[in-house]
């Protein structure tokens, strides 16, 4: 067994058995060493964004005091749904490890397929979006684009 | 100009002169009135994280003390990227306004775009994501469903 997937599976009992949230433990590793651990904390902080990627991820990004987490490989019990797959994308992980897949999820009650689906087919969100105000949203971004020294992430 | 929005785009304005992040705030209402407000704060926070969705969804649920934003609408100043997306739909946010496009956060150096491509066709993520011990993860994931007294989320 992997000893990373190991860490990442305790973390995650770790917060079951706590009334956290789900059972859902990641390891941030970088050169081999562990940056930082999180789990799921959706119920214990009352954040429906918190799954265990998340909390990882800010997690390894104080510890390096950095948003940029490029070079790092995430350990994870679960495969991520579209926030948590996107959060490593945003993060610039190189390299995502999952142990259970999204079909398993949904065998113990979570809704990652319906959302994948909703993300790939725009038109199964039927009206859940809705556009307005472009132009004057516009003129934010265009403002956004003139300013100088501007961090990029 | 719908007032909710006027207030996302002050909320974002504030945040990119303050060199927060990207230009993206956003507003959470509940029966015509405002529950909280977000914005970018990546770079401040060091967390990649940290949209303005998600900082609105965060602000909004210490606000209301849960982690279910059902009746709750969001208006947000960019159309957000499938990690915000998810997290709205987690959160159970009944309706996104949004103003500026995805391919309008590609004109200002963003890569949400690809990132939409990428959830949606899993092909383009390459070796972006292994399995790893799934019998040891199913384990878990067994445990957790035969636990009495959790909340569900």
């Amino acid at each position: 067994m992997n000893k990373f997937m190991q860490m990442a599976i305790e973390e995650a009992k770790q917060g079951i058995t706590s009334g956290h949230g789900g059972p859902f433990g990641s390891v941030i590793v970088k050169d081999g060493k562990v940056v930082a651990k999180g789990h799921n904390r959706v119920v214990q902080n009352n954040d429906p964004t918190c799954h265990g990627e998340v909390d990882a991820i800010r997690n390894a990004c104080q510890v390096l005091g950095t948003f940029d987490l490029s070079g790092c490989e995430i350990y994870t019990t679960g495969e991520p749904c579209p926030m948590c797959l996107c959060a490593c994308m945003w993060a610039n992980i190189s390299k995502i490890y999952y142990g259970c897949t999204i079909g398993d999820n949904a065998e113990i009650g979570f809704r990652d397929d319906s959302f994948y689906q909703k993300v790939a087919d725009r038109s199964q969100l039927g009206q859940y979006l809705a556009q307005l105000d472009h132009e004057h949203c516009q003129e934010l971004f265009a403002f956004y684009k003139s300013m100088t020294n501007k961090t990029n992430y």
